[in-house]
């Protein structure tokens, strides 16, 4: 039986979790692996404060220097978060010699290059599963799993808190602000939900899968990012009547040479299975040259789910350890990414036009659309409401991004359109 | 750049499509991961039959002692399938000191204590993640993405071949035989699907993830079995009027120590995420005490998937022996495992009476299942046919194995009930 010793870094909810799993299946997993994992140094800011999980006050530091210095700690797991002091503390780890786990999208989306080249200059393990995905094994399959193939495309639900709130507008019709009151009453969304209403908490993860799938540095700054509180229950009906059902994306895809990277709120076939992954769920749907279309599904957020990734990844490092290996290289590319630019993007769109109720108005709208090459594919007009604007619905074919920009602001200034079209990205089978 | 020798056995579906990948991928791989996977070697019965696969005539050998004789290579991937002689090709590599990589359940499911003891004592690497869903990462997630955590149910669809045929019969009313020979025109069944449809295959498959999930050996004989070649489209039809659609279920669980392991069909309900697995798909759902549940969905078939795991299979195996490394054992429980009989596993049910249309019918049939505390959750009686039999279908809440078996036995015998009663499970929450 080999022990390892492991530095915690953060006590919070998923570093409570960590010592749960370990407390709870520690001895089971020293039995199942012949590895044991001991915790022999935890960095917290405040002692004193009263945790919900129990841990000898002895472990405790607030000294960093104290873990780094212990010979007998291989493994500094990074929990704490946020940009600094974490990506100090991992870069510091590594150069010292000792493995790290961390499950910090930030300092990854952030500081990628500088921490995976700290690892590989000093010939270290460095794992990140609960980064993204929570308990779902994404940065594995990624890794490891599926690295045989050439990634065409990833499309996925990287937000439970968006993916909560989505549910309930789509299935009991409630308003954005309404979903978002339920999701934070219920612990799914947080008292400030801006990080993850705006897509910018999936554009972080996306830009970690990316950089896994594509093999070069993608920061987060490169994702096109729309997020869920403009999107209005009338759409998401009119969506549902056409068998479409709303979720906010993270698309990658790579095509030539060039990867386009977006996160949007996107409206998904009923029968695609990205559709059945409902309330807080991930879901993360892979397509490889070889192995076709994967789908991972599970929680991505929480102390336990996330804590089984931390573990995973602990167990691994220790193996690798022992052996005095590391895991291959994450950045495998020649040359840098090329981002392909929104506007070259294509896509099949939904519309809703308002416009007033007067003869040759459907006319004019498919007139502009047509002139930009943009083709219809299906149009639904719902009946007058006393000389007041109709919405007219329409989905189309594969269009360009830049096409439909233009289309629609000339649309949007016709006489007869009352109010600017709402649009809304298909996603393409 | 380390380059590893790969001797390849056998050159059918799957072996064919990993040496597409490694043509294919292989300039790629070895840039990602600074591993070159080389192909040195490939024993075939036939030297001179053609192939869907240009491979150079010298590679090719009819003698499986140059391959173990060759230094050069270093790891043995079987890809022939059958029971011998692969089982011996595998053990012989193993005792040699090479790293084995294989896509062989039959071998697995019958002969694993042999084989996991012979990687053991030489101390060397056993991969078999191509074993059990094609390109579904389930093997690793079991044996290191879900490590941490006691794995309380497995709940799986594993054989795409049922799950097409159901698909078939569910989403257009097709008979068995119906669905069955569109399957086999589409390349989705064998020429003889006995094995297939008679659900031995997913037994096989389900042994081996068992195995995993509970550390002991579980043999495929001691997984209960039923195939899915009586299910009427009668049944289907109530089913779907209640919310539920058909799957071929792999179920493994684990309670007090003991594990009870199945294969039948089992109604599940249309929103459980399993049903969106269908057609050839396969989709499993691992509950974890620390991740909750994580669905793994994919293609369980076919050339190129499974290439692709066992490609990342050989990549896992060349970091490993780099290292002079392996994974963690396979088999990790203190005593063997104990089976729970069927006559003691708990299910909701779905029962389908055939009576004559007479008064008391009902009451007679509730009362027996009364008396055997089978407790019933729902009723169809459909419209009487001209004093023919009616259906009078019933949900039960959970009830035992041996209860129901006595009771329908006794409802079997009444003088009212013209035929025996259709019994399916309904997969719990």
């Amino acid at each position: 039986m080999q022990e390892i010793g492991i530095g915690l870094l953060g006590l919070g909810t998923v570093g409570s979790g960590l010592v749960r799993l370990l407390e709870k299946n520690g001895e089971f997993l020293a039995r199942k692996t012949g590895i044991r994992l001991r915790l022999r140094r935890i960095l917290v800011r405040d002692p004193e404060k009263p945790r919900g999980v129990s841990v000898s006050r002895k472990l405790l530091t607030t000294d960093f220097e104290e873990i780094l210095s212990d010979p007998g700690i291989q493994i500094v797991c990074e929990l704490m978060g946020g940009l600094e002091p974490a990506r100090t503390y991992i870069l510091r780890a590594l150069k010292a010699g000792k493995y790290v786990v961390t499950a910090n999208k930030a300092v990854l989306s952030t500081y990628g290059p500088e921490v995976f080249a700290a690892a590989e200059a000093r010939g270290v393990g460095l794992f990140f599963e609960a980064a993204v995905g929570g308990g779902v094994p994404i940065v594995k399959a990624l890794r490891e799993s599926l690295s045989a193939n050439r990634i065409r495309r990833l499309t996925a639900i990287v937000n439970g808190t968006c993916n909560y709130i989505l549910t309930r507008m789509t299935e009991e019709g409630l308003p954005f602000s309404e979903a978002l009151r339920e999701a934070q009453a219920r612990g799914f969304a947080e008292a400030d939900p801006q990080l993850d209403v705006s897509g910018a908490d999936s554009a972080h993860k996306l830009a970690i899968l990316a950089t896994l799938a594509y093999g070069g540095f993608l920061p987060a700054e490169k994702v096109y990012t729309e997020g869920i509180e403009t999107l209005e229950p009338l759409d998401i009906q009119f969506a549902r009547e056409l068998g479409l059902v709303p979720k906010l994306l993270a698309i990658g895809r790579e095509e030539d040479g060039r990867v386009e990277v977006r996160v949007h709120p996107t409206l998904v076939p009923e029968t695609h299975v990205l559709a059945s992954v409902r309330e807080a769920y991930n879901g993360f749907l892979l397509e490889g040259d070889f192995v076709g279309s994967v789908l991972l599904y599970g929680l991505g957020a929480g102390g336990e789910p996330t804590a089984s990734a931390v573990a995973a990844d602990l167990l691994d490092a220790a193996r690798f350890l022992q052996a005095g290996a590391r895991p291959g290289p994450i950045l495998f590319r020649d040359r840098p990414l090329e981002i392909k630019p929104l506007a070259e993007v294509e896509s099949r769109y939904y519309f809703r036009f308002s416009a007033v109720d007067r003869p040759g108005v459907l006319s004019k709208i498919s007139g502009i659309l047509g002139a930009y090459e943009i083709s219809i594919a299906s149009v639904i007009q719902k009946g007058r409401e006393e000389g007041g604007p109709v919405p007219i619905v329409m989905l189309t074919h594969e269009a360009r991004e830049a096409s439909v920009r233009q289309a629609l602001s000339e649309i949007d200034r016709l006489e007869v359109v009352t109010a600017p079209t709402r649009v809304l990205r298909i996603l393409e089978d």
